[in-house]
């Protein structure tokens, strides 16, 4: 049967194991939807015909084959308006946007245009002409926004994954508040071309799913340079360790800007990454709340008026009353008032800057409280501009971010926190959010189920090098590997063939030597690891007679390691009984 | 005695013999600036026995000690008013700016501050109220600007070097008028606090110098984060080779851009390039002139006036009347203007990306042609657009460049070249510019005389690995060195004693092996050359029984290099009679 939850690994092991076919996954999504008790969430559908032909064409061999996903209606899906839920606003594209190629591309199928607040202009999910999509869990509450049709459609199980847009945080607090993983990826790294803009300079394509790993592979499939996005940016790969230092708040802003119930659950979720090995270190929030406050009370807000302001010159009564209001004030700001706020932003990164050296990556609430529709509608300024307290400053600060499920009130409403790091970071926060979302055990979406299987951090960015004499922990050489950032990464002894020498250098060095047919116990060895930059720098400083060749572990692993040339060997003792060179030197 | 051409090398030898004391080069400096015929050169000076008593007291050991140097007016100098060419703008600055203020630590001594074009807006020099300093060359024609006395002092001998600033290329057009280095190095690499902005996020503060060398001290000696300036950035280095690919202007644009006498000495230009054995391609620069001309015509404009408004608005009177029509048109811009501006830039640089991926650097004319005075005073704006052709675009896209003199017309005023690479490659960019500034053979400054010396490339950034099978040039596995952007530096011998085996590995596969006591001919091996990154890329996927050590060549130096395990040597046959691997495989 169908599950309850959409998650990748399931619904791709359902289809190889012959449980369901992906026709029948659509048509299980569009009863779903007709199902649905909210009429919000989505602003059109595809014929269900259409998407059904299209699932069961898929190759399936692709990441993505048959799998239904929703898009948010400020992205081009070919034969469908895009509104940006301004009716006035509708055209009809001839092309898919550039990610929706892409994931089509890769298998997955679209299956309607999701609801969203105007222009993407607002994180509550109640700035629309189609109604105000509801949080799944309670509908006295909003869904989040802009991307809000996005998010419920994944958390009610109508969508296996769904894309939105994230400017000021449109793509993590719908997130949060319907226990969902969003993930706002580096700026540039999804494709924007097709995509109707916000704050085009800012705006990131974002994915909801049910589990981090599901969102990676989206990502995968869709990532890469777009040549018609000039904001596009080629993929890299930044690092994180799997037990990393989280940057967190300090108790006084923990109280001052969240909720009780959520400022308890944010205890709970760094006690949580904690228990995972992490290190918290409290850092000083206010550059990036200042930084947060630039983007709507500032020159950065004309940004919104750039990408309409024909529109808006024609059609002032097609906007939403708020979004109208913004764009009015936008009108205020000159290019000299630009120009002094991106030199405050400078500053505000600098400061910033010193913060995040302190640690790997934020840890913070992804929203700070979560408010009823109708009080909402009552301060629609305010209110919406507290949601972004956590979330606005994350682009203009380049940064990316995971918002992950880390629990719920005693009145059952969610609570999200989300992981936020350098640019290109991406795979190192998805991993962390991954172990997070898991350990804090929250489920995901209404059903609150967990999917299977657990997203690995990426390690391919570091090379190992296996020592075994003066560059072991604690011995005289071990600077020079830590002065490259080098890592422990085990303490273990080399496969059986191996025999160690006293080298008759000065000082003494140990001469580890591959003795093919030889049987021995291994010898004692420690594997550290580097970036390649730092291994190059590292291997160009090993003096002769060293070298640096293969070394196969017991366990029959092959890493770089030292070994020695043959002419060292002369004269050299051996002292493979010793079973390493630690034990020799403190025999000596 | 002292000579006409103030080269820091001859000035440090002429100290360390006795030739002549810092105090006495003080004086002189001083004597030539009051018998010098242009009054307009500096603003105000420094009394001179304070200078001279600053320049005595200068620790020996420093690497500009005693070395006087003049500074642009919108530097602060302590002490001296800060004008910025603007009389009723004048204020008096309590501390040196950041960048002064590290060049006083490192021994130099500032002795007066130079005319510009009124707030560093203008590359003429005619704009200013305090005159119009004049080509050291020949009195009818601009210096150009803004940073005109700063190049004047050091074209005539009356500075070691000075300050400048660059926006558009205020430190490059009056360099090449002449005959002088001027170093706009990457933005943010010398602190900017304590100068006047004009765009505050591309302002640079240049360098004037009689050779790229002293350029380079001067440079190391300022550069480095500044914590007041939040457009600072740490430096990093990007390497360039020694024989470079250089991007070109096609014939078109040679002669459409250009007046006959400079697209003459262009082509020379080209030519010594490739004497030098660089690579010539011609590049199509239409997104380069296209992102230069956003600088004045376009919302970027705005930044002049952001720094300003202030006194703008008390005081538009005060201000030049070419200067005042900049900034009332900077007004008319709002910020979503600003926003259009950078996006359009964004697309900019993209299709510049795609340019500049085939070359290391950029080979074009500094500027475009150089006018009389008179000329200029009768259409201040057009002609000073037409001066920024070839350097406007250069903090718009982030790029680093060194002007150095390149001949002269038949009526003997000179012309200039710049090279211009990626952020962060102005050491690279010196060395090159320096190696074409010797080969073309034009000296420096009035007296055209020479440096003595010249700069190196720094090389520091690669790592070097000899290669002895089959990875040698055209052999199977050389593609793995190409691959990671290695480079073949040099086809030579080992030292004479390395044997030579033909390992019984599958397929067989050369192990060099140091046989101390042996001396044979030695083996023949290439050094390839890669980043440290490359390097450790390249060393983690050699398989054993290879590895990588230290090889000693036929000249003693010694660099990493293949070589092998010694259980690798048992059923290995030697074949250090055949010279080398790929005579072997020739004879087998």
């Amino acid at each position: 049967m169908i599950p309850d939850l959409l998650d990748i690994a399931t619904l791709r092991a359902g289809f190889a194991a012959g449980a369901f076919t992906p026709g029948e996954l659509v048509d299980e999504v569009y009863d779903r939807i007709e199902a649905y008790r909210d009429p919000a969430v989505f602003i059109a559908l595809r014929p269900r015909a259409a998407a059904r032909d299209e699932a069961m064409a898929a190759d399936p061999s692709l990441p993505l084959a048959g799998l239904p996903f929703a898009v948010k209606d400020n992205i081009d899906v070919a034969g469908m308006p895009t509104t940006a839920g301004c009716p006035a606003f509708a055209y009809m594209p001839a092309r898919d946007a550039a990610v929706v190629a892409r994931l089509r591309a890769a298998g997955a199928v679209p299956i309607g245009k999701t609801n969203l607040d105007q222009f993407a202009t607002g994180l509550n999910g109640t700035r629309s002409p189609h109604g105000a999509p509801r949080c799944v869990f309670d509908e006295r509450y909003i869904s989040g926004g802009s991307s809000s049709g996005s998010a419920v459609a994944v958390a009610a199980g109508l969508a296996v994954f769904s894309l939105g847009t994230d400017t000021a945080g449109s793509g993590r607090v719908p997130a949060s508040f319907n226990n969902l993983v969003g993930l706002k990826p580096t700026r540039g790294l999804l494709p924007a071309s097709g995509v109707v803009p916000a704050c085009r300079s800012l705006d990131c394509v974002s994915v909801f799913a049910n589990a981090a790993a599901d969102a990676a592979t989206v990502l995968a499939a869709a990532q890469g340079v777009d040549a018609e996005d000039p904001y596009s940016r080629a993929p890299e790969t930044v690092a994180l360790p799997a037990r990393p230092r989280v940057g967190i708040l300090g108790a006084a802003e923990r109280i001052g800007g969240n909720e009780a119930g959520y400022a308890a659950l944010y205890a709970r979720s760094c006690a949580v990454a904690e228990g995972l090995g992490w290190t918290l270190v409290e850092i000083d929030d206010a550059p990036f709340r200042a930084a947060a406050s630039l983007l709507y009370e500032d020159a950065f807000v004309a940004e919104r008026l750039s990408a309409l302001r024909g529109f808006f010159a024609q059609s002032p009564e097609a906007f939403d009353p708020a979004v109208r209001a913004i764009l009015e004030r936008a009108r205020g700001f000159d290019a000299a008032d630009l120009f002094d706020a991106q030199a405050r932003l400078m500053g505000l990164r600098r400061q910033a800057g010193a913060e995040l050296a302190k640690v790997d990556a934020l840890l913070l609430p992804t929203a700070p409280e979560i408010f009823t529709v109708a009080a909402m509608l009552e301060a629609p300024i305010a209110l919406n501009a507290a949601l972004g307290r956590y979330t606005n400053f994350v682009n203009l600060l380049d940064m990316a971010a995971v918002a992950v499920p880390a629990g719920f009130r005693a009145d059952g409403l969610p609570f999200g926190v989300s992981l936020i790091g350098p640019a290109f970071s991406d795979a190192g926060l998805l991993a962390l959010g991954d172990a997070l979302h898991r350990a804090g055990s929250p489920g995901c979406g209404v059903s609150r189920r967990a999917a299977p299987g657990a997203l690995a951090m990426p390690e391919a960015a570091r090379i190992s090098i296996v020592v075994a004499g003066a560059h072991l922990s604690g011995m005289a050489l071990n600077h020079e590997l830590t002065a490259l950032g080098a890592r422990l990464e085990e303490t273990t002894t080399t496969a059986p063939d191996y025999r160690l020498y006293a080298l008759a250098t000065a000082p003494a060095k140990p001469g580890l030597v591959r003795a093919p047919g030889f049987a021995g116990a291994g010898i004692a060895v420690e594997r550290w690891s580097l970036t390649a930059e730092g291994f190059g720098r590292f291997v160009a400083g090993v003096p002769g007679p060293m070298t640096i060749g293969q070394v196969t572990l017991a366990d029959g692993r092959r890493f770089a390691g030292f070994l020695c040339e043959p002419a060292a060997l002369e004269g050299a003792r051996e002292i493979t009984g010793f079973g390493g060179w630690r034990a020799y030197l403190a025999a000596a």
